[in-house]
């Protein structure tokens, strides 16, 4: 797929939709739109446009489509996968200025809002009208919901109240030729031909751009508690997310933390605020949540005993706003901090949950073969664990030659439990090259004929999903 | 679209590949394939198949994708919109031997099906193991798994649990062309690829035959109650509805009935177990459920003290079990009941929740103007009203010409209100008249695009969904 460089002419049109002051050729902005979370990459893009209305995006969509230049959406660019990354330059849309929670509809407990709100600043919103949107990336207090749509993101709730997918009952999207749609109806139940809503979330940006979302949302929780459990070996912690769930206790969050997650976490924010035992391996963090505080210390309760079979270490009980925040802000910067270490790359391997055990020494023994270090964390009650590949000293040519072949290997075993490649962070960019191993030419063609009936000429944040 | 005739070539084929006892071209299996719960349609088919196995459905496919041979797949039959009807002619594709629970994963709380296993055993199956499939259709008693999914069904639970898409995680499809996929994989969060799982939920039979079903289970719930709550204004009972959800209760069920439909049903059933006082002019059936009895009981007084503001009359709790079997044995019967008195009408509509009153007066509204009489009931806890409209005395050219006049009139105003067309029944062959009242050319040719796609030489399911 060619596409054309945008020209002086180009730009003139650009600036006269959104005005001189939202098109960005270098400076900050631009600098800023080269580069997301994911790894050390870096594409810089011709121009970076701020639409600032559904009518804005769809003049550009229509005009770039036409002049066959690529565009990538960009939101805050939290994301892990590259999905933000202008690979074939052109156009970056920065959805910055889709800020506005457009209506808060308390009777039928929904909210529209446009696709750069921030997912903090959304969850607070709701809660102050007793009202609660569950999905909470490790991100949430930078990421915009958009972006949440995009990739299908979840994050420590997805245990108990699933992930964005879950909440989203209507889009707004343009489509590359600028036409607009609504892609469903503001329902909780809906028969009525194919679910084109369904079909956007999580196709991270290829099909068109999202400017209005429509979210379920459900009646606030009132209380909840979080317990800490430290285990003498990662297997362990990995086989009693199985025990807490079949006794059919279901958490509001069951994170697993490798005992270095947790290490480099506490070194990064530099408040060593949990003494952890040479003996510990991995953690487990529990919350369970409802409306009535004795029944959850009676869940902590029944959780601990069930435990005692692990023989863990002490139980470390967060019943007060202090300690679960400290707790919890220790999980949420266990990426950040890990990468801030080393270059790496993460994997973010889904598997039925009970395979967790599985799929950790499989990583483990593969890092074995094949020479790497890893930092293993993530949600374990939805089997979603992430696998952080630390560079440290290895080589650039082992780096960028062998290591695809060890994440091959891991993925198979991964694919063969019944799991995928990713779970809450999408393909974009650095995972394309494994689409193979989860779906064969069938499954890739039906898909590629989905992006083709959207997007004919291809201008929709090309370069991501497939190869 | 001109289908070809299966002639005596075609059927030897479909002999030789399930063996002539499978192919049927007369007697009752081929009167029964002649229509489904849909008014009192028939369409007869040239031949009912009966395949036995994915490879059975592959060879049948592709054979008639080459041939050109209409395939209309058929569940239970108890389909409310035309599903199953072979309006075209050709081939009917008989689930019913596909009746097998072919592996429950107790310990990723999933089980895998065939689709022709009926929705009540699957339920008392996994309840055994303590595990709880929530998707319950009125006619889970005799409706199959697979036409659920067509379908994309609800039920009363679907109030607290969501509908039938919420359920599914991985489908084994047969594709025309006989090709066989897996639409994602066996975890409970994905991020890999675009969402073919979601976009066969609800699909109809349109884009390929389902042969497996992995879906997902929860935790069984220990305790219900039910309470049946009397109104003397319909408008009033469709009030109370959010009266209770804005309190941030949250009903394992909420059905709202017109008294005609209770004493429609309870002639029907002939046990006249509830008297029902002259002044009553609908109900609410309202089920709470959780693992603490007090906690029910406790929720059953909330409810009724926040419903004291309406005035209701004598409420019914229904705590032990053949009290709960008499209620919910009413509610499921009314469609049944409401259908064995006269030729009818269903409509499935579905509206923002508190937008039900204006619903309901809509329909009596509009029934006033072109005089017809409605029975309306359905999952008011989802903004789910069943509009059952009534022949009775009209007569046909009215009912074939102004009727649709007056249902495009009802459809406007609740599109106009943020609902659609069917909310659990889908629009199969009675419904697609109405299509572009929901959507414009735009979402109607990405529809027809994604047919196209899995579908191009538009053998199955013809006639259904679009025009």
């Amino acid at each position: 797929m060619r596409f054309k460089k945008p020209d002086e002419e180009d730009i003139a049109y650009f600036k006269s939709v959104v005005g001189d002051a939202y098109v960005f050729r270098d400076g900050d902005v631009l600098n800023v739109a080269c580069s997301d979370e994911t790894e050390d990459l870096v594409f810089i893009p011709e121009v970076v446009i701020r639409p600032c209305s559904t009518d804005d995006v769809s003049k550009i969509l229509s005009y770039c489509n036409n002049e066959q230049i690529a565009i990538t959406p960009r939101g805050a660019g939290t994301g892990l996968s590259g999905g933000a990354l202008a690979v074939h330059g052109g156009v970056v849309l920065d959805m910055k200025k889709f800020d506005k929670i457009i209506k808060l509809d308390k009777e039928n407990f929904q909210v529209t809002v446009q696709p750069g709100v921030i997912t903090q600043v959304l969850q607070e919103y709701v809660s102050k009208e007793g009202l609660f949107y569950p999905p909470d990336p490790a991100s949430k207090g930078s990421c915009f919901i958009g972006g949440n749509i995009a990739e299908n993101s979840g994050g420590p709730k997805a245990a108990k109240y699933g992930v964005v997918k879950d909440y989203v009952l209507n889009l707004e999207m343009v489509l590359p030729d600028g036409k607009v749609i609504w892609t469903g109806a503001n329902v909780l139940k809906n028969a009525t031909g194919y679910n084109l809503t369904q079909l956007v979330v999580g196709s991270e940006g290829t099909l068109g751009v999202v400017t209005k979302i429509v979210l379920k949302l459900i009646p606030a929780v009132q209380y909840d508690l979080s317990i800490l459990i430290p285990f003498h070996s990662a297997e362990d912690a990995c086989k009693a997310v199985n025990t807490i769930m079949l006794a059919g206790i279901v958490p509001s969050a069951l994170e697993f933390m490798e005992r270095d997650a947790l290490d480099i976490a506490q070194k990064y924010t530099s408040e060593t605020t949990i003494a952890i035992p040479d003996d510990v391996k991995a953690h487990l963090l529990v919350e369970v949540d409802g409306n009535d505080m004795d029944a959850l210390y009676a869940e902590v309760e029944k959780i601990t005993a069930l435990l005692e079979q692990y023989e863990t270490g002490e139980i470390l009980l967060a019943d007060n706003k202090a300690q679960k925040d400290a707790i919890w802000a220790l999980r949420r910067k266990v990426g950040e901090a890990v990468k801030s270490n080393s270059i790496y790359k993460e994997e973010d391997t889904v598997v039925p949950r009970a395979k967790l055990p599985q799929l950790l020494m499989c990583v483990k023994r593969v890092g074995g073969e094949y020479g790497f270090k890893s930092v293993c964390y993530g949600h374990a009650g939805d089997g979603n664990l992430h696998v952080n590949i630390i560079k440290g000293d290895m080589d650039d040519d082992k780096w960028n030659n062998e290591l695809p072949v060890a994440i091959t290997k891991i993925f198979k075993e991964v694919v063969a439990m019944g799991g995928t490649i990713s779970g809450e962070h999408g393909i974009g960019l650095v995972q394309k090259g494994y689409m193979h191993l989860a779906f064969d030419e069938t499954q890739l063609g039906l898909m590629k004929g989905i992006k083709n009936l959207f997007d004919p000429n291809g201008i929709m944040n090309p370069g991501k999903i497939f190869d």
